[in-house]
C-alpha cells in the first residue's frame, strides 16, 4: 500500500473487530463459551487472531477496537498476545448497529475512518483486501458509507446480495440496492446479471458520519449507546458500557438500521478468497480437512476434526466428523446446516 | 428337559466355559483388558453371564468350570455374582485344545460329560440348545465326541463347516467331514447341499474320553497340561496351572488337534438363534442397534453405541459408530471386519 497513502488524509484507519457472535453452526467446537472466532480452524492462529493480523501495519492502521461479549474478555485478552487494543465489552448482545455505535463513540478522533470487520471470516488474499480498502478511502473521507461486496463464486442462498450501480470512484460503485437472502432461482439470476456481490458484513466509514447516520435513521440506538458510553466503567484498556442503558437499545443490524436506508452508500466489489466459514461444509470447502487425534484408513472427501477424542475411520467417504470435549457430531457432507437440529434438540432436552 | 433325563446316566453335565478370547473384532469396546465376553452387548447381562445362565439348572448341570486368562480373574469373579464355579486361570493363551484339557483334568469324576462353550456367543433359543444337548448325551455316554452344528442362515465365509453323515441317533449324525472356512462359491454349494452346518465351537464329550483322544492324537498337549495341573497352585475355587509347564504345551485348536482326527465324532444339527457376534455388523444383525449417550436425528439402519462419549448424528444411514473410553470407531455397515486394520495400525504406531 506504499505510495497510495500520500494522496490521503493523515488519519489512520481504526480497525473495529466485532467479536460478539456466539454462533452454534460449528458446534460442537463452537460453544457459547468459546465461539467460532476463538478457534484455530484453518491454521495455528484463531480466526480472531487472523482478523487482527490483517490490519496491524502502523503506516495505515491505528490500534484496533474490539467489541466483544464481556464474558469473553479473558479469551480476547489472551488471544491479543500483547497487541494494544481497546476492548469494548458488551453486557448483552444487541446486534451490530449498537455494537458499532459503541466503537464510533470510543474513537479518539471522530473523523477517523472505522474499518468494521467480523472476527470470524477467512480472507485468503489480504493484499486484495487492502487494495479495496484503499480504493474506498477517498470516498469515505468525502462522507460515503462503504461496504465491501464479495465477488460471488456461486448462487449461494445463505448470503444477502448487493447490486452495484454507477461507478463513483476507481473500482467503487454507488449501491443500487440490497437484496435479502434469495431463493436459488433468484440467486442464479443475480449471479448471471454480473453486477451483484455478496454482503460480507465488512464496512468502512468515518466514525462521526456513522453516528450521524444513526441520528437520522436509528436515533434510539444512538441515544441508548451514548448513555451507555457516558456511564461506562473503564479499567485500563477495558471499557464496560452501562448495562441498563445498553440493554435499552433496540437490537438491530447495521444493514437494516443504516446501510439499506442511507442514500450515500458505496460498494467496492472485491475477490479476496473470502469465506464466512458458516458451516462445517464451508470449512471443508476451504481445505480444513483433517486434524490431529485422528486415524483414518481408506477415508476420502471428509472433514475430520477433534480436540481430544481419538477418531478412527475406515472406508468412510463424504462425511463430516467433529469431536470436541465429550461430544462428537457425525453428519454427511452437504448436510452440515442440520447441526442446528442437534443444537436445538440439546437445548430442548436441557429445558425439559 | 423334564422327563428326558430319566433315560440317561446320573452324571451331571459339567459346563466348561472358555473365556480365553481377547478378540479385537469389537474394538474399541472389546480390549485386551476387557474382551467381548465381559461386555453387555445385547442386554443388561454380559455375554459371559448369559452363557453361564444357560446351564444353571441343577437337575442337569454341575457347577461350571471357567477357563479364563489369569489377568481377568477379578472380572470373572465379579461377573459370577456368587455362582459356584471352578476358575481355571491360564497363565498364557495356548488355544482351545490345551484349555479344554485343563478342564477335563480338573473334573472330579473323569466320566462326567463336559459341555464346552465359548463365553461370547449368543444363543436366543435356549430350549433348542438344551434339546440338542439331550439328544447328544446318550451317544456321548457311549464314547462319541459330539459337536453342535449350527443350522446355516446363509453362505457365510467366516465359519468352518461340518458335513453331517449317517444318522446314528435321534437327530444325531456321524460327522462326514470338517471343511475349513470356504470361499463364497464353495459356501453357496454347501448351503445348497443341505447337509452342512456351521462349526460353532460347542462340544459335548466325556472328560476321560477327551483326554484319551488327546493321548492318541495330541500327546504333547496331554503331557504338558498334565504337568501343569500336577504343579497347579490352588486358592479356594481358583486353580493356577504351572506356568512353565502350560507354556510348553503346543498351541492348537480342539478342531485341529482332536475333532478332525477322531473317527468317533458326532454332530447334532441345531437351529437355536446362534451368533458369534464376530463383528459390529453381526451385532447389528441381531438387533443391537442403538445405545445410551446418543442423540440421533434422521438416522437409520445404523449401529450407534457408546459407553460415555456423547454421539450426535443427523442424516446418517448405514453406519457403525462405536465409542468407548476416549476412542470412537466410524465405519460403513458391511465393512466392520475392517476394524482389524485400525487395530493393526494402532499396534504398529505403539511399536514404532
Amino acid at each position: 500500500m506504499n505510495g497510495v497513502r500520500a494522496s490521503m488524509s493523515n488519519k489512520a484507519i481504526i480497525p473495529v473487530i466485532l467479536s460478539g457472535g456466539g454462533g452454534t453452526r460449528l458446534w460442537p467446537m463452537s460453544r457459547p463459551e468459546c465461539p467460532k472466532q476463538f478457534l484455530a480452524l484453518t491454521g495455528d492462529d484463531t480466526m480472531f487472531q487472523m482478523t487482527l493480523a490483517r490490519t496491524l501495519d502502523p503506516r495505515h492502521f491505528a490500534a484496533p477496537i474490539i467489541v466483544a461479549n464481556a464474558a469473553h474478555v479473558e479469551t480476547v485478552d489472551a488471544q491479543l498476545r500483547g497487541i494494544s487494543a481497546t476492548l469494548l465489552l458488551e453486557p448483552c448482545a444487541r446486534n451490530t448497529a449498537p455494537a458499532i455505535a459503541l466503537a464510533a463513540l470510543a474513537a479518539h478522533d471522530p473523523a477517523s475512518p472505522l474499518l468494521v470487520m467480523p472476527s470470524d471470516h477467512v480472507i485468503l488474499d489480504t493484499p486484495a483486501f487492502h487494495a479495496a480498502i484503499m480504493a474506498a478511502l477517498p470516498l469515505v473521507e468525502q462522507g460515503w458509507l462503504a461496504t465491501f461486496g464479495i465477488a460471488p463464486t456461486g448462487p449461494e442462498t445463505g448470503y444477502g446480495y448487493i447490486q452495484a450501480g454507477a461507478e463513483i470512484g476507481d473500482g467503487v460503485h454507488k449501491v443500487e440496492r440490497f437484496v435479502e437472502k434469495p431463493d436459488a432461482v433468484r440467486a442464479a439470476e443475480m449471479i448471471a446479471g454480473g453486477d451483484f456481490a455478496w454482503n460480507g458484513g465488512i464496512f468502512l466509514f468515518r466514525a462521526d458520519l456513522y453516528l450521524g447516520a444513526l441520528a437520522t435513521f436509528a436515533p434510539d440506538i444512538l441515544a441508548a449507546t451514548q448513555v451507555a458510553m457516558d456511564g461506562a466503567r473503564r479499567e485500563g484498556n477495558r471499557i464496560y458500557p452501562d448495562e441498563a442503558a445498553f440493554a435499552a437499545s433496540p437490537s438491530d443490524s447495521i444493514d437494516y438500521a443504516v446501510m439499506e436506508k442511507s442514500p450515500r452508500v458505496a460498494v467496492v466489489p472485491v475477490a479476496m478468497g473470502w469465506s464466512d466459514v458458516g458451516s462445517w461444509d464451508a470449512l471443508f470447502e476451504i481445505g480444513g480437512g483433517e486434524g490431529v487425534h485422528t486415524l483414518t484408513i481408506d477415508t476420502v472427501n471428509s472433514l475430520i476434526r477433534s480436540d481430544g477424542i481419538r477418531i478412527h475411520t475406515v472406508g468412510v467417504s463424504d462425511m463430516i466428523i467433529v469431536a470436541s470435549g465429550n461430544d462428537i457430531l457425525i453428519v454427511p457432507r452437504g448436510k452440515s446446516q442440520d447441526v442446528k437440529k442437534i443444537v436445538e434438540a440439546l437445548n430442548d432436552s436441557r429445558r425439559a
